[in-house]
């Protein structure tokens, strides 16, 4: 895909999302040309730079801040040191942060819960759909209110905790199940992309959420 | 850091060095074009483009073989569906593969035992360094004639191994015990790119890994 064709992509379905993800192999393709050219055609969207940091993280974090992404993607399995350093980044640019959970322990994805602003997105790769099968969902992360029970500060019922978010291989038929854990952000890809409707298959998937998150506010909902 | 200053840094020192690597970062903020350029500008050298693939293994293992590298990383951490299409990618193009140990478990490394052909790169981050100080060493590949002892086939002693590189603010000083685990790629960055004069650093660090070497060769060299 090159840029014009993911303008275009974008361009067709963004009445119906509030995000727009540049995805790694696009920038790794095309560099930041691709975040500042998506910026462009669509300033009122939160742009996200999927750009995947395993090192070197203030330089890259810059990069993407800088050619007008609102958020950059870090790995889970990088560093400590390199997760500090986006997230110092994110917040002397006023940006976001997001985790990319890929291929990462429970035990990891706890150790993150200490990262309170930043995006925790749990992810089942590509290479893993298609070539393992693999789908979301049996690799949640644990319910806040039943990690609250073995938090440090177990006394507060409000204690702060990273945002979620869903992405990998999500169809309109997987996003009930998805939905359980209320993620903040769901990521379509391929769902939307390769639909003969790409703008048809957006739309629906945002009526879909609007309708499973309402019935679960209602209590009305379980998969 | 551009193109242009990196094809400039390169030519400086390229009487010295065997391989040129395309930093990820450069990658991510040029794309592709940062590999066709610097193999062109140095058609003769080994191209190692550094693109750290987590995931879209062959679409990213693709961009990087037909823009001119000879070598492409794979971070460790990437699931095994995502280091076996980097493998059968590098393959069809006779290419090369190198898998970033970048924070991974000793139980990982030994399970990459397995990827026979590619090299394994011991991986001391740019952001460990500066900010917890670490440096290679402590962490080194078990021998490999220790890992024999427990290998399937511990009655081979020529069973085939991985070659090992090794990355990660080596210097002239810390070189001799790098040189230790007989890395097959000695990869140096900054201790060359940021020295007063590079081609004279990039000199240096060639005659002391010869020197180290060779001595250890005639069992004359012990750290």
């Amino acid at each position: 895909m090159t840029i014009e064709e993911a303008i275009d992509m974008a361009g067709q379905v963004q009445a119906a999302v509030d995000w727009i993800e540049v995805g790694t192999s696009l920038i790794k393709e095309f560099g930041m040309e691709s975040v500042r050219r998506i910026k462009e055609a669509f300033p009122d969207k939160v742009i996200v730079a999927d750009i995947k940091t395993n090192d070197n993280a203030r330089y890259e974090f810059e990069l993407c801040y800088r050619a007008g992404a609102d958020v950059a993607t870090v790995m889970a399995s990088a560093p400590d040191a390199t997760l500090d350093l986006c997230m110092q980044t994110a917040q002397s640019h006023g940006g976001i942060i997001m985790i990319d959970l890929l291929n990462v322990t429970p035990q990891r994805v706890e150790e993150l819960q200490r990262y309170t602003e930043a995006v925790l997105c749990q992810h089942v790769s590509k290479d893993q759909q298609e070539h393992h099968g693999q789908t979301l969902g049996g690799q949640s992360i644990p319910d806040p209110q039943q990690q609250d029970t073995h938090s440090i500060d177990s006394d507060s019922t409000q204690a702060a905790r990273p945002s979620i978010a869903a992405a990998g291989g999500i169809t309109l038929d997987t996003l009930p199940s998805i939905l359980q854990d209320r993620p903040a952000v769901v990521i379509v890809g391929s769902a939307i992309t390769k639909a003969a409707h790409p703008a048809a298959a957006a739309r629906e998937i945002r009526s879909r959420i609007t309708e499973v998150m309402q019935a679960m506010q209602k209590g009305a909902y379980h998969v």
